[in-house]
Protein backbone atom coordinates (compact mmCIF):
# COMPACT_ATOMS: atom_id res chain seq x y z
CA UNK A 1 0.00 0.00 0.00
CA UNK A 2 1.44 3.32 -0.97
CA UNK A 3 1.05 6.87 0.71
CA UNK A 4 -2.10 7.45 -1.50
CA UNK A 5 -3.40 4.42 -0.93
CA UNK A 6 -3.46 5.18 2.69
CA UNK A 7 -4.61 8.88 2.33
CA UNK A 8 -7.31 7.24 0.10
CA UNK A 9 -8.10 4.42 2.72
CA UNK A 10 -8.53 7.08 5.59
CA UNK A 11 -10.88 9.39 3.42
CA UNK A 12 -13.27 6.46 2.30
CA UNK A 13 -13.19 5.41 5.93
CA UNK A 14 -13.21 8.88 7.08
CA UNK A 15 -10.86 7.64 10.15
CA UNK A 16 -6.83 7.01 10.76
CA UNK A 17 -7.89 4.43 13.12
CA UNK A 18 -5.11 1.94 13.91
CA UNK A 19 -6.01 -0.94 16.09
CA UNK A 20 -3.70 -3.00 17.62
CA UNK A 21 -3.78 -6.54 18.07
CA UNK A 22 -2.00 -7.28 21.05
CA UNK A 23 -4.05 -9.88 21.60
CA UNK A 24 -3.11 -12.30 24.99
CA UNK A 25 -4.21 -15.68 25.55
CA UNK A 26 -4.79 -14.62 29.51
CA UNK A 27 -7.26 -11.72 28.74
CA UNK A 28 -9.50 -12.86 25.53
CA UNK A 29 -12.99 -14.56 26.32
CA UNK A 30 -12.74 -18.33 28.17
CA UNK A 31 -15.41 -19.24 25.81
CA UNK A 32 -12.64 -18.48 22.62
CA UNK A 33 -10.14 -21.20 24.52
CA UNK A 34 -12.21 -24.21 23.04
CA UNK A 35 -11.36 -23.00 19.15
CA UNK A 36 -8.38 -24.75 18.17
CA UNK A 37 -6.79 -21.54 17.30
CA UNK A 38 -8.34 -19.22 20.20
CA UNK A 39 -6.13 -16.13 19.29
CA UNK A 40 -6.79 -16.25 15.33
CA UNK A 41 -10.28 -16.71 16.56
CA UNK A 42 -10.43 -13.53 18.48
CA UNK A 43 -8.45 -11.44 16.18
CA UNK A 44 -11.13 -12.75 13.27
CA UNK A 45 -13.57 -11.73 15.63
CA UNK A 46 -12.40 -7.97 16.08
CA UNK A 47 -11.23 -7.81 12.87
CA UNK A 48 -15.12 -8.49 11.05
CA UNK A 49 -16.40 -5.97 13.75
CA UNK A 50 -13.74 -2.73 12.86
CA UNK A 51 -12.44 -3.19 9.56
CA UNK A 52 -14.85 -0.55 8.38
CA UNK A 53 -13.86 1.73 10.92
CA UNK A 54 -10.13 1.31 10.61
CA UNK A 55 -7.36 1.73 8.13
CA UNK A 56 -4.66 -0.80 10.09
CA UNK A 57 -3.80 -3.30 12.49
CA UNK A 58 -1.12 -3.56 13.89
CA UNK A 59 -0.48 -6.90 15.89
CA UNK A 60 2.42 -6.51 18.30
CA UNK A 61 4.98 -9.76 17.81
CA UNK A 62 5.45 -10.01 21.57
CA UNK A 63 2.45 -11.85 22.40
CA UNK A 64 2.53 -14.18 19.78
CA UNK A 65 5.88 -14.69 20.17
CA UNK A 66 5.35 -15.63 23.57
CA UNK A 67 3.01 -18.47 22.48
CA UNK A 68 5.75 -20.18 20.12
CA UNK A 69 5.06 -21.99 16.95
CA UNK A 70 1.59 -21.51 18.16
CA UNK A 71 1.60 -18.11 18.52
CA UNK A 72 3.72 -17.70 15.30
CA UNK A 73 1.30 -19.62 13.06
CA UNK A 74 -1.92 -17.35 14.90
CA UNK A 75 0.35 -13.91 13.81
CA UNK A 76 0.66 -15.41 10.50
CA UNK A 77 -3.40 -16.32 9.80
CA UNK A 78 -4.29 -13.12 11.22
CA UNK A 79 -1.92 -11.18 8.91
CA UNK A 80 -3.45 -13.02 5.80
CA UNK A 81 -7.07 -12.00 7.31
CA UNK A 82 -6.68 -8.29 7.19
CA UNK A 83 -8.47 -6.94 4.38
CA UNK A 84 -6.53 -5.27 1.53
CA UNK A 85 -8.02 -1.67 2.59
CA UNK A 86 -6.16 -1.82 5.78
CA UNK A 87 -2.56 -1.73 6.36
CA UNK A 88 -1.11 -4.50 8.20
CA UNK A 89 1.86 -3.33 10.60
CA UNK A 90 3.68 -5.96 12.48
CA UNK A 91 4.84 -4.01 15.93
CA UNK A 92 8.23 -6.06 16.02
CA UNK A 93 10.79 -2.96 16.62
CA UNK A 94 13.33 -4.71 14.95
CA UNK A 95 16.85 -3.41 14.75
CA UNK A 96 20.22 -5.65 13.43
CA UNK A 97 23.37 -5.46 11.61
CA UNK A 98 22.42 -5.12 7.68
CA UNK A 99 23.10 -9.11 6.92
CA UNK A 100 19.90 -9.68 9.90
CA UNK A 101 18.17 -6.66 8.95
CA UNK A 102 17.79 -7.90 6.18
CA UNK A 103 16.08 -11.54 7.63
CA UNK A 104 14.31 -9.50 9.49
CA UNK A 105 13.48 -7.60 6.30
CA UNK A 106 12.34 -10.98 4.24
CA UNK A 107 10.38 -12.13 7.92
CA UNK A 108 8.06 -9.39 7.70
CA UNK A 109 7.91 -8.82 3.89
CA UNK A 110 7.98 -11.75 2.14
CA UNK A 111 7.20 -14.26 4.41
CA UNK A 112 4.47 -12.82 6.61
CA UNK A 113 3.73 -10.14 3.89
CA UNK A 114 3.14 -7.44 6.04
CA UNK A 115 2.84 -4.02 4.65
CA UNK A 116 4.59 -2.10 7.33
CA UNK A 117 6.94 -3.01 10.29
CA UNK A 118 8.32 -1.00 13.37
CA UNK A 119 12.25 -1.01 13.65
CA UNK A 120 14.40 0.42 16.49
CA UNK A 121 17.33 3.00 15.38
CA UNK A 122 19.79 2.39 17.79
CA UNK A 123 21.87 0.89 15.20
CA UNK A 124 21.70 3.26 12.56
CA UNK A 125 21.63 3.16 9.22
CA UNK A 126 22.57 -0.58 8.27
CA UNK A 127 19.34 -1.69 10.57
CA UNK A 128 16.93 0.22 8.53
CA UNK A 129 18.09 0.18 5.11
CA UNK A 130 17.21 -3.40 4.04
CA UNK A 131 13.64 -2.89 5.05
CA UNK A 132 13.71 0.56 3.12
CA UNK A 133 14.62 -1.44 -0.24
CA UNK A 134 10.99 -3.01 -0.69
CA UNK A 135 8.54 -1.26 -2.73
CA UNK A 136 5.46 -0.69 -0.96
CA UNK A 137 6.32 -1.60 1.77
CA UNK A 138 6.81 0.89 4.84
CA UNK A 139 9.24 1.72 7.48
CA UNK A 140 8.01 2.47 10.80
CA UNK A 141 11.14 4.25 12.47
CA UNK A 142 10.95 4.68 16.45
CA UNK A 143 10.95 8.40 16.95
CA UNK A 144 9.38 9.75 20.23
CA UNK A 145 8.05 6.95 21.80
CA UNK A 146 4.78 6.69 24.33
CA UNK A 147 6.23 5.20 27.21
CA UNK A 148 7.74 6.06 30.51
CA UNK A 149 11.33 5.00 29.34
CA UNK A 150 11.21 7.87 26.47
CA UNK A 151 12.98 10.43 28.77
CA UNK A 152 15.81 8.27 29.41
CA UNK A 153 17.53 8.60 26.47
CA UNK A 154 15.38 10.23 23.24
CA UNK A 155 15.26 13.40 25.29
CA UNK A 156 19.25 13.47 25.45
CA UNK A 157 20.58 17.20 23.83
CA UNK A 158 23.32 16.76 21.56
CA UNK A 159 24.54 20.65 20.28
CA UNK A 160 20.68 22.21 21.06
CA UNK A 161 19.23 19.39 19.60
CA UNK A 162 17.55 16.15 21.36
CA UNK A 163 18.48 12.90 20.43
CA UNK A 164 14.83 11.50 18.84
CA UNK A 165 15.06 14.86 16.62
CA UNK A 166 18.20 13.50 15.54
CA UNK A 167 17.19 10.15 14.85
CA UNK A 168 13.89 11.62 12.87
CA UNK A 169 15.99 14.45 10.71
CA UNK A 170 18.84 11.78 9.92
CA UNK A 171 16.71 8.92 8.94
CA UNK A 172 14.50 10.92 7.03
CA UNK A 173 17.11 11.05 4.44
CA UNK A 174 16.99 7.26 4.40
CA UNK A 175 13.98 6.89 2.75
CA UNK A 176 11.12 9.15 1.78
CA UNK A 177 7.51 9.56 3.22
CA UNK A 178 6.37 7.27 0.55
CA UNK A 179 8.07 4.42 2.84
CA UNK A 180 9.14 5.53 6.00
CA UNK A 181 6.78 6.65 8.79
CA UNK A 182 7.51 6.99 12.48
CA UNK A 183 6.57 6.06 16.15
CA UNK A 184 5.51 8.91 18.29
CA UNK A 185 3.13 8.61 21.54
CA UNK A 186 0.48 10.35 21.86
CA UNK A 187 1.71 11.01 25.26
CA UNK A 188 3.78 13.93 23.75
CA UNK A 189 1.97 16.30 21.94
CA UNK A 190 3.56 19.21 23.17
CA UNK A 191 6.45 17.75 20.62
CA UNK A 192 4.30 17.13 17.75
CA UNK A 193 5.13 20.86 16.17
CA UNK A 194 8.73 20.36 16.47
CA UNK A 195 8.09 16.85 14.45
CA UNK A 196 6.01 18.34 11.81
CA UNK A 197 9.02 20.73 11.32
CA UNK A 198 10.98 18.12 10.74
CA UNK A 199 9.15 15.70 8.53
CA UNK A 200 6.03 17.93 7.93
CA UNK A 201 4.51 15.19 4.89
CA UNK A 202 5.19 11.46 6.72
CA UNK A 203 2.98 9.63 8.25
CA UNK A 204 3.24 9.03 12.21
CA UNK A 205 2.17 6.54 13.71
CA UNK A 206 0.55 7.49 16.83
CA UNK A 207 0.31 4.87 20.34
CA UNK A 208 -0.61 5.60 23.93
CA UNK A 209 -3.88 6.92 22.75
CA UNK A 210 -6.54 5.35 25.66
CA UNK A 211 -5.06 3.08 27.92
CA UNK A 212 -1.64 5.49 28.28
CA UNK A 213 -3.87 8.84 28.63
CA UNK A 214 -2.83 10.52 25.16
CA UNK A 215 -5.28 13.00 23.46
CA UNK A 216 -7.11 12.43 20.55
CA UNK A 217 -7.66 15.85 20.07
CA UNK A 218 -4.46 17.60 20.90
CA UNK A 219 -2.65 15.21 18.57
CA UNK A 220 -4.44 15.81 15.95
CA UNK A 221 -4.12 19.27 16.33
CA UNK A 222 -0.73 19.56 16.55
CA UNK A 223 0.09 16.47 13.92
CA UNK A 224 -2.66 16.70 11.52
CA UNK A 225 -1.13 17.67 8.07
CA UNK A 226 -2.65 18.16 4.63
CA UNK A 227 -2.74 13.92 4.05
CA UNK A 228 -3.98 13.00 7.67
CA UNK A 229 -0.25 11.99 8.10
CA UNK A 230 -1.06 10.34 11.06
CA UNK A 231 -2.27 6.85 12.24
CA UNK A 232 -3.31 6.59 15.68
CA UNK A 233 -3.09 3.24 17.90
CA UNK A 234 -5.78 2.19 19.67
CA UNK A 235 -4.88 -1.88 21.40
CA UNK A 236 -6.29 -2.67 24.93
CA UNK A 237 -9.03 0.36 24.60
CA UNK A 238 -10.86 -1.57 21.90
CA UNK A 239 -10.15 -5.02 21.98
CA UNK A 240 -10.10 -5.85 25.68
CA UNK A 241 -13.63 -3.65 26.16
CA UNK A 242 -15.45 -6.67 26.66
CA UNK A 243 -14.60 -10.70 28.01
CA UNK A 244 -18.08 -11.50 27.61
CA UNK A 245 -19.54 -13.34 24.54
CA UNK A 246 -20.13 -9.95 23.27
CA UNK A 247 -16.57 -8.81 23.21
CA UNK A 248 -16.68 -7.94 19.54
CA UNK A 249 -19.49 -6.08 19.34
CA UNK A 250 -18.05 -3.76 22.30
CA UNK A 251 -14.78 -3.55 20.20
CA UNK A 252 -16.71 -1.87 17.33
CA UNK A 253 -18.47 0.18 19.96
CA UNK A 254 -14.95 2.01 20.88
CA UNK A 255 -13.37 1.65 17.51
CA UNK A 256 -16.17 3.97 16.63
CA UNK A 257 -16.35 6.30 19.33
CA UNK A 258 -12.66 6.94 18.20
CA UNK A 259 -13.89 7.27 14.13
CA UNK A 260 -16.31 9.44 14.61
CA UNK A 261 -13.77 11.70 16.50
CA UNK A 262 -11.26 11.13 14.05
CA UNK A 263 -14.44 11.68 11.22
CA UNK A 264 -14.95 15.41 12.61
CA UNK A 265 -11.16 16.03 12.58
CA UNK A 266 -10.91 14.98 9.14
CA UNK A 267 -13.26 17.69 8.03
CA UNK A 268 -10.60 20.55 8.29
CA UNK A 269 -8.21 18.69 6.17
CA UNK A 270 -10.21 16.82 3.81
CA UNK B 1 23.81 -19.57 35.23
CA UNK B 2 25.06 -16.33 37.38
CA UNK B 3 28.54 -14.91 37.28
CA UNK B 4 30.23 -16.79 39.18
CA UNK B 5 29.04 -20.11 37.35
CA UNK B 6 29.80 -18.29 33.70
CA UNK B 7 33.35 -17.52 35.73
CA UNK B 8 34.21 -21.04 36.20
CA UNK B 9 32.82 -22.11 32.95
CA UNK B 10 35.38 -19.57 31.23
CA UNK B 11 38.53 -20.96 33.68
CA UNK B 12 37.21 -24.86 32.98
CA UNK B 13 37.32 -24.19 29.19
CA UNK B 14 40.32 -21.58 29.19
CA UNK B 15 37.76 -19.84 26.61
CA UNK B 16 35.61 -16.79 26.43
CA UNK B 17 33.98 -17.65 23.17
CA UNK B 18 30.24 -17.21 21.95
CA UNK B 19 29.75 -19.38 19.02
CA UNK B 20 26.76 -17.30 16.80
CA UNK B 21 24.09 -19.33 15.18
CA UNK B 22 23.69 -17.09 12.88
CA UNK B 23 22.09 -20.09 10.97
CA UNK B 24 20.73 -19.79 7.21
CA UNK B 25 18.83 -22.05 5.52
CA UNK B 26 20.52 -20.87 1.97
CA UNK B 27 24.35 -21.24 3.47
CA UNK B 28 23.91 -24.75 5.12
CA UNK B 29 25.34 -28.20 3.31
CA UNK B 30 22.96 -29.14 0.48
CA UNK B 31 23.10 -33.02 2.30
CA UNK B 32 21.52 -31.58 5.45
CA UNK B 33 18.61 -30.52 2.90
CA UNK B 34 17.05 -34.31 3.19
CA UNK B 35 17.25 -34.27 6.89
CA UNK B 36 13.37 -33.74 8.39
CA UNK B 37 14.68 -29.87 10.30
CA UNK B 38 17.80 -29.36 8.68
CA UNK B 39 18.61 -26.04 10.86
CA UNK B 40 18.38 -28.32 13.61
CA UNK B 41 20.74 -30.88 12.45
CA UNK B 42 23.22 -28.51 12.03
CA UNK B 43 23.11 -26.19 14.95
CA UNK B 44 23.41 -29.80 16.56
CA UNK B 45 26.42 -30.76 14.95
CA UNK B 46 28.11 -27.58 15.08
CA UNK B 47 27.29 -27.62 19.17
CA UNK B 48 28.66 -31.12 19.38
CA UNK B 49 31.86 -30.23 16.92
CA UNK B 50 32.58 -26.98 19.80
CA UNK B 51 30.80 -27.34 23.19
CA UNK B 52 33.93 -28.31 24.70
CA UNK B 53 35.86 -24.86 23.20
CA UNK B 54 33.22 -22.28 23.48
CA UNK B 55 31.24 -20.85 27.22
CA UNK B 56 28.14 -19.76 24.90
CA UNK B 57 25.94 -20.14 21.92
CA UNK B 58 24.36 -17.28 20.55
CA UNK B 59 21.37 -17.88 18.08
CA UNK B 60 20.49 -14.76 16.42
CA UNK B 61 16.60 -15.17 16.28
CA UNK B 62 15.82 -13.06 12.78
CA UNK B 63 17.52 -16.43 11.12
CA UNK B 64 14.71 -18.51 12.42
CA UNK B 65 11.87 -16.03 12.83
CA UNK B 66 12.32 -15.72 8.90
CA UNK B 67 11.61 -19.32 8.47
CA UNK B 68 8.48 -18.97 10.25
CA UNK B 69 6.88 -21.50 12.93
CA UNK B 70 9.34 -24.27 11.99
CA UNK B 71 12.43 -21.78 12.34
CA UNK B 72 11.05 -21.24 15.87
CA UNK B 73 10.91 -25.25 16.61
CA UNK B 74 14.56 -25.21 15.27
CA UNK B 75 15.06 -22.26 17.78
CA UNK B 76 13.49 -23.61 20.09
CA UNK B 77 14.93 -27.70 19.51
CA UNK B 78 18.57 -25.43 19.71
CA UNK B 79 18.27 -24.25 22.74
CA UNK B 80 17.67 -27.05 24.74
CA UNK B 81 20.26 -29.05 23.02
CA UNK B 82 22.85 -26.49 24.41
CA UNK B 83 24.53 -28.03 27.12
CA UNK B 84 24.24 -26.60 30.55
CA UNK B 85 27.76 -25.81 31.06
CA UNK B 86 27.39 -23.42 27.94
CA UNK B 87 25.08 -19.95 28.17
CA UNK B 88 21.68 -19.93 25.61
CA UNK B 89 21.80 -16.45 24.57
CA UNK B 90 18.80 -15.30 22.03
CA UNK B 91 20.15 -12.43 20.26
CA UNK B 92 16.61 -10.80 19.90
CA UNK B 93 17.39 -7.33 20.32
CA UNK B 94 13.81 -6.89 21.46
CA UNK B 95 12.45 -3.72 23.43
CA UNK B 96 8.99 -2.01 23.56
CA UNK B 97 6.82 -0.44 26.53
CA UNK B 98 6.54 -2.26 29.92
CA UNK B 99 3.61 -4.52 29.26
CA UNK B 100 5.06 -5.74 25.79
CA UNK B 101 8.12 -6.08 27.09
CA UNK B 102 6.98 -8.59 29.67
CA UNK B 103 5.95 -10.83 27.00
CA UNK B 104 9.25 -10.93 25.35
CA UNK B 105 11.00 -11.59 28.40
CA UNK B 106 8.63 -14.24 29.13
CA UNK B 107 8.87 -15.74 25.57
CA UNK B 108 12.86 -15.93 25.82
CA UNK B 109 13.15 -16.45 30.08
CA UNK B 110 10.36 -18.74 30.40
CA UNK B 111 8.84 -19.98 27.06
CA UNK B 112 12.19 -20.52 25.71
CA UNK B 113 13.84 -20.95 28.95
CA UNK B 114 17.36 -19.08 27.68
CA UNK B 115 19.89 -18.08 30.13
CA UNK B 116 20.44 -14.21 28.38
CA UNK B 117 18.63 -12.30 25.47
CA UNK B 118 20.11 -9.26 23.69
CA UNK B 119 17.72 -5.85 24.44
CA UNK B 120 18.06 -2.31 22.33
CA UNK B 121 18.24 0.56 24.77
CA UNK B 122 16.03 3.09 22.85
CA UNK B 123 12.64 3.23 25.13
CA UNK B 124 14.62 3.13 28.28
CA UNK B 125 14.10 2.06 31.38
CA UNK B 126 10.42 0.44 31.61
CA UNK B 127 11.56 -1.37 28.08
CA UNK B 128 14.59 -2.90 30.10
CA UNK B 129 13.60 -3.82 33.60
CA UNK B 130 10.76 -6.70 33.00
CA UNK B 131 14.13 -8.80 31.69
CA UNK B 132 15.69 -7.94 35.05
CA UNK B 133 13.33 -9.32 37.18
CA UNK B 134 14.30 -12.81 36.34
CA UNK B 135 16.71 -14.64 38.55
CA UNK B 136 19.85 -16.07 37.24
CA UNK B 137 19.07 -14.57 33.64
CA UNK B 138 21.33 -12.13 31.75
CA UNK B 139 19.70 -8.88 30.04
CA UNK B 140 22.20 -8.09 27.24
CA UNK B 141 21.58 -4.20 26.07
CA UNK B 142 23.45 -2.93 23.31
CA UNK B 143 26.07 -0.71 24.10
CA UNK B 144 28.40 0.24 21.13
CA UNK B 145 27.03 -1.57 18.56
CA UNK B 146 30.11 -3.36 16.01
CA UNK B 147 28.27 -2.16 12.75
CA UNK B 148 28.91 1.15 10.71
CA UNK B 149 25.87 2.39 11.55
CA UNK B 150 26.84 2.75 15.00
CA UNK B 151 28.24 5.92 13.85
CA UNK B 152 24.77 7.17 13.43
CA UNK B 153 23.40 7.72 16.46
CA UNK B 154 25.94 5.83 19.16
CA UNK B 155 28.42 8.68 19.37
CA UNK B 156 26.29 11.94 19.83
CA UNK B 157 27.80 13.97 22.47
CA UNK B 158 25.33 15.21 25.07
CA UNK B 159 27.61 17.34 27.95
CA UNK B 160 31.04 15.83 26.21
CA UNK B 161 28.92 12.76 27.06
CA UNK B 162 28.66 10.15 23.71
CA UNK B 163 24.87 8.13 23.25
CA UNK B 164 26.55 5.19 23.99
CA UNK B 165 27.94 6.30 27.58
CA UNK B 166 24.94 7.79 28.94
CA UNK B 167 22.97 4.40 28.23
CA UNK B 168 25.82 2.39 29.45
CA UNK B 169 26.31 4.44 32.47
CA UNK B 170 22.45 4.41 33.18
CA UNK B 171 21.58 1.54 32.16
CA UNK B 172 23.75 -0.07 34.60
CA UNK B 173 22.10 1.11 37.65
CA UNK B 174 18.96 -0.87 36.47
CA UNK B 175 20.31 -3.57 37.25
CA UNK B 176 23.86 -5.33 38.28
CA UNK B 177 26.93 -7.16 36.64
CA UNK B 178 24.92 -10.75 37.98
CA UNK B 179 22.24 -10.39 35.12
CA UNK B 180 22.98 -7.19 32.86
CA UNK B 181 25.83 -7.78 30.13
CA UNK B 182 26.43 -5.39 26.72
CA UNK B 183 27.15 -5.38 23.60
CA UNK B 184 30.29 -3.92 22.52
CA UNK B 185 31.25 -4.52 19.06
CA UNK B 186 34.78 -5.69 18.55
CA UNK B 187 35.13 -2.84 15.99
CA UNK B 188 35.45 -0.31 18.41
CA UNK B 189 38.37 -1.57 20.34
CA UNK B 190 39.97 1.86 21.24
CA UNK B 191 36.78 2.67 23.41
CA UNK B 192 36.98 -0.48 25.83
CA UNK B 193 38.90 1.37 28.26
CA UNK B 194 36.39 4.16 28.59
CA UNK B 195 33.58 1.40 28.72
CA UNK B 196 35.41 -0.13 31.31
CA UNK B 197 35.30 3.02 33.24
CA UNK B 198 31.73 3.28 33.41
CA UNK B 199 31.59 -0.76 33.61
CA UNK B 200 34.73 -2.31 35.30
CA UNK B 201 33.13 -5.43 36.46
CA UNK B 202 30.18 -6.12 33.64
CA UNK B 203 30.50 -8.77 30.89
CA UNK B 204 30.66 -7.77 27.86
CA UNK B 205 29.03 -9.71 24.81
CA UNK B 206 31.57 -8.62 21.63
CA UNK B 207 30.38 -9.16 18.31
CA UNK B 208 32.22 -8.64 15.03
CA UNK B 209 35.68 -10.94 15.32
CA UNK B 210 36.14 -12.35 11.98
CA UNK B 211 33.72 -11.20 9.58
CA UNK B 212 33.59 -7.94 10.70
CA UNK B 213 37.06 -7.41 10.89
CA UNK B 214 37.97 -6.85 14.75
CA UNK B 215 40.96 -8.30 16.54
CA UNK B 216 40.79 -10.77 19.57
CA UNK B 217 44.14 -9.64 20.81
CA UNK B 218 43.08 -5.74 20.89
CA UNK B 219 39.80 -6.57 22.07
CA UNK B 220 41.32 -8.41 25.14
CA UNK B 221 43.97 -6.14 25.63
CA UNK B 222 41.30 -2.91 26.68
CA UNK B 223 37.79 -5.45 27.41
CA UNK B 224 39.84 -8.80 30.20
CA UNK B 225 39.09 -7.76 33.59
CA UNK B 226 39.68 -9.86 36.31
CA UNK B 227 36.57 -12.30 36.19
CA UNK B 228 37.84 -12.15 31.92
CA UNK B 229 34.33 -10.06 31.79
CA UNK B 230 34.33 -11.32 28.00
CA UNK B 231 32.38 -12.83 25.80
CA UNK B 232 33.95 -12.72 22.39
CA UNK B 233 31.35 -14.31 19.64
CA UNK B 234 32.36 -15.18 15.81
CA UNK B 235 29.63 -16.58 13.79
CA UNK B 236 30.10 -17.08 10.53
CA UNK B 237 33.50 -17.47 11.09
CA UNK B 238 32.70 -20.19 12.40
CA UNK B 239 29.69 -21.71 11.10
CA UNK B 240 30.50 -21.50 7.97
CA UNK B 241 33.60 -22.72 7.08
CA UNK B 242 32.78 -25.36 5.03
CA UNK B 243 30.22 -26.04 3.28
CA UNK B 244 30.77 -29.94 2.75
CA UNK B 245 30.25 -32.80 4.50
CA UNK B 246 33.17 -31.83 7.40
CA UNK B 247 31.27 -28.89 8.16
CA UNK B 248 31.03 -29.44 11.90
CA UNK B 249 34.70 -30.62 11.67
CA UNK B 250 36.17 -27.37 9.72
CA UNK B 251 33.69 -25.13 12.26
CA UNK B 252 35.37 -27.52 15.22
CA UNK B 253 38.65 -26.07 13.59
CA UNK B 254 38.13 -22.43 13.56
CA UNK B 255 36.66 -22.35 17.29
CA UNK B 256 40.13 -24.19 18.40
CA UNK B 257 42.02 -21.62 16.83
CA UNK B 258 40.32 -19.05 18.68
CA UNK B 259 40.36 -21.05 21.65
CA UNK B 260 43.70 -21.41 21.52
CA UNK B 261 44.23 -17.40 21.37
CA UNK B 262 41.76 -17.21 24.33
CA UNK B 263 43.64 -19.69 26.34
CA UNK B 264 46.80 -17.71 26.11
CA UNK B 265 45.26 -14.22 26.98
CA UNK B 266 43.60 -15.57 29.90
CA UNK B 267 46.95 -16.87 31.32
CA UNK B 268 47.39 -12.76 32.47
CA UNK B 269 44.53 -12.95 34.57
CA UNK B 270 43.58 -16.78 35.95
Amino acid sequence: MNYQQLFDNIRKKNSFLCVGLDTDINRIPKHLLNFEDPIFEFNKKIIDATADLCVAYKPNIAFYESLGESGWASLRKTLEYIPDDCLSLADAKRGDIGNTARMYADAFFNKLNCDAVTVAPYMGIDSVQPFLEFENKWTVILGLTSNKGSQDFQFLKSSEKELYKHVISVSSQWGTKENTMYVVGATHPEYFDNIRQIVPDHFLLVPGVGAQGGSLEKVAKHGLNQHCGLLVNSSRGIIYKSSGEDFSDASREAAKVLQIQMSELLKKIV
